[in-house]
C-alpha cells in the first residue's frame, strides 16, 4: 500500500502516524532522521523481534548508539518490575532527557515501554512500531500508557503521547487467527461508532482480514488510526467523545479481571461487551437498527465460549464502588448504525439481565 | 500573616497557592471545599502528622471518606517501592479516578505524593501541603515529582501540578537550624536571580529566619513561591527561564551524589554549588558586583564543612555522558545581582578549577 500519514495534534506536542508497506526499508527511512545522533533504546519482545525486528536495523545506524532491552511477551510485560529494570538500564546505559525510546512489539510492548519513557527523568521521546493489529488500530495512538498491579490492570500509567507511529500491515500476516480477530474486535468498535464505510469494508473483506492479507489490513489500519487520531485530537483528556471509544470495555474489563487475564483476549472480551451493551440499549428501545448487523458480525469473529461465571463476582467488578453498584453507572450505547453516546443508567436497570447474558451472551436463539 | 494569594496557570490547569498563618482554622476552611465529597488519601510522614496533623482534621470530615497513609520521614519516602506500596493501597481501598490526595510533610513526602497522583489511574489530583522550608518556598511549586532510583536521585517521575498548595509558616519553628538554613539557601538562590528586595530581606531579618519566627517567614515564604511560580508560569516544561532555578544545583547534585545522599542536606549542598557558580563566572570576569554579597550570605548560613572529596569522581558525577566531560557543559550563572543566565562553557574551562574547589571552597582566604 502507499503511505497513509496522519498528524495528530496533543496537548504534549504533535503526533505523526504513518501506515506503510512498500517500498521495502520505507519504515527505517521514516525513522532514522528521528534516532539521528541520539541515544536510542529499543523496548521490544522476543517474537515480534525475530520476526520483524530487521525492519529497524537500516535506521538504528544512525543513532549515536543503540540498546535493544527485551521484555516477556503479552501482558506479562505490563508489570512495575519491568518498569523498573528498564529505568535501571536507561540509567547504567547512561540515559538522558534528549535519550529516546522505540517500542517495538504488542499492545503490552508499547504500554510499558510509553510507561517507562513517560517517566524517565519527567519524559523522554518514544517512537511507537506496533506490530499486532490492536496496537495498530488503537493502543499505539492516543498516549494512553500503563503497567497493571495485582489489585487492577492498567491502575498505573500516564498520558504520554509518542512523537511518531509506524505500522507495517504486512506484519500481521504471522499472527494467529485469535489474535487477527481479538484485534477486529476493536476495528469494528470504532467502525460501528464513527465510521460505517470501515464497517462495510470489514464485513466484505473478513476473509482476507482473517488470513492477514497486507492488502487488506492496510486501509483498515489507516482508516481505524484515522478515526482514533480523531477522537484523540478533539478529547485527550478523555472528558467527553473519547469515552464513547469504552463501548463494550466496561463488561469487557470486569470478564477479563473476573476469568484472570489470558483466559479471554481482550478483544474477546470486547466482544462480549458489547454484546451486552446491545441487550442494555435494546431494553431501552434502543438500538434496533443496528444490534442484528453488529451481532451478525461478532458471531463472525467466533470468540470462544464464555466461560461460566458467577454474575455477582462480575457485577462487584463492574462496580468497584457502593456508588456504581447501586447508584448510576455509565455505559456507552449505539442508537443506530455509525452514532454512539454515553448513558448514565440505574444500577438496577444493568444488574438484572447480566445473570441471564452470562449465561446466554448471543441471546435465546 | 494575612493570607498571601497566588494563581499559577500551567499546562493541566491552574494551581491555587496560599501562604498563611492565621486565622487558627485558616487552612482547614480551605481545604474543605476541595476534599468534600471525596474518598481523600493523605500521604504523609511521622515528624510532621504528629506534630501539625492536627490543621487537617476539620477539613477530612467534609470527605466521603479519608485514609492516613504514612511513609517514611525523608529522602527515604521517595522509592518505587514505597510508590508501589501506595499505589496498591489506594486500589485496596478503591480509589478511583476522582479520588484525590493530600501531600502532607517536607519535599520527599511531596515528590512521592505527587509522583503517586501523576501516575495512579494516569493522574489523581493532587494538594501540597508543605511543612518544611525547602518544600514551602520551592519543591511545592511547579508540578516536579519523583522518585530516586539506586543509580540516581530523581531519575523517575513525572510532571504534575497540585491544584492546591496551602501553606503555614508557624510550622517552621519546630525545624532544627541546619533545616531552616538548608531552606534558606534555596530562597537565596530564587532572591538573586530574581528578587532583590527579598534578598535584602533575608540579610535583614537573618536572625529571626534562623529561630524560625513565623513573623519573619511569612512574607519570605510568599515571595519565594511568587518567584517560583512566576518563573513555571512563563516556563512549565523547563526549556527556557526556569533551568535558571538550576544555579547552584549543577555541582549541589554532584556532591550530594559523591558523598551519598544525606551526608549535606540538599540546601547545603546547593550552597556549596553556587560558590562554585561564582568562580565560574570570576574566571570569566563576570559577577564582580555580586559575589562577595552572596559570599557573605551564604557564609552567614554556616554549611557544615565539605568532606574531602575525589575531583575526578565529582567530575565523572558532573558529566554522565562523554559530550559532557569533554565537550560543552550547561551552567547557571549570575552576571550582576538580579539577574542570571545559562552558559555553554568548554568542560576544559571547568575542570581545572573543580580540584582546588573542592580543597578551598569559600575562596583562598
Amino acid at each position: 500500500m502507499e503511505a497513509t500519514r496522519i498528524s495528530l495534534v496533543q496537548p504534549q506536542g504533535a503526533t505523526r502516524l504513518v501506515v506503510a508497506s512498500e517500498p521495502d526499508g520505507w519504515l527505517a527511512e521514516e525513522l532514522a532522521p528521528w534516532v539521528a545522533g541520539r541515544q536510542i533504546f529499543v523496548v521490544t519482545s522476543e517474537r515480534p523481534w525475530q520476526l520483524h525486528g530487521a525492519a529497524l536495523h537500516g535506521a538504528l545506524g544512525a543513532a549515536a548508539g543503540h540498546r535493544v532491552l527485551p521484555v516477556p511477551d503479552g501482558e506479562e510485560a505490563k508489570s512495575l518490575a519491568q518498569a523498573e529494570r528498564l529505568w535501571r538500564a536507561l540509567c547504567a546505559e547512561g540515559g538522558k532527557r534528549d535519550s529516546r525510546i522505540v517500542a517495538f512489539g504488542g499492545g503490552s510492548v508499547g504500554d510499558l515501554a510509553g510507561f517507562v519513557a513517560g517517566c524517565f527523568l519527567r519524559g523522554i521521546a518514544v517512537c511507537q512500531v506496533p506490530t499486532t493489529v490492536i496496537a495498530q488500530v488503537d493502543a499505539a495512538v492516543g498516549g494512553k500508557t500503563a503497567v497493571n498491579l495485582p489489585e487492577a490492570k492498567n491502575a498505573v500509567g500516564v498520558f504520554h503521547h509518542p512523537e511518531l507511529v509506524l505500522a507495517d500491515p504486512r506484519w500481521l500476516a504471522t499472527l494467529g487467527i485469535r489474535d487477527l480477530r481479538s484485534g477486529l474486535a476493536e476495528v469494528v468498535k470504532m467502525a460501528v461508532l464513527f465510521d460505517l464505510a470501515l464497517l462495510e469494508r470489514v464485513e466484505k473483506t473478513l476473509g482476507a482480514l482473517e488470513r492477514g492479507e497486507p492488502e487488506a489490513w492496510g486501509p483498515v489500519v489507516a482508516a481505524s488510526q484515522t478515526i482514533k487520531a480523531g477522537v484523540v485530537g478533539r478529547d485527550p483528556a478523555e472528558s467527553g467523545e473519547r469515552e464513547l471509544l469504552n463501548f463494550g470495555h466496561t463488561l469487557g474489563h470486569a470478564l477479563e479481571a473476573g476469568l484472570g487475564f489470558g483466559r479471554l483476549l481482550h478483544g474477546e472480551a470486547v466482544i462480549y461487551g458489547m454484546l451486552f451493551a446491545l441487550r442494555l440499549a435494546e431494553a431501552r428501545g434502543e438500538g434496533a437498527e443496528v444490534a442484528p448487523r453488529l451481532r451478525r458480525l461478532l458471531a463472525a469473529l467466533e470468540p470462544p465460549p464464555l466461560p461460566a461465571l458467577d454474575s455477582d463476582d462480575v457485577w462487584s467488578r463492574l462496580g468497584r464502588d457502593k456508588k456504581a453498584r447501586e447508584g448510576m453507572q455509565r455505559w456507552v450505547l449505539v442508537d443506530r448504525p455509525g452514532r454512539g453516546r454515553v448513558a448514565a443508567l440505574p444500577a438496577a436497570e444493568v444488574r438484572p439481565g447480566l445473570k441471564e447474558f452470562l449465561a446466554r451472551p448471543w441471546g435465546s436463539c
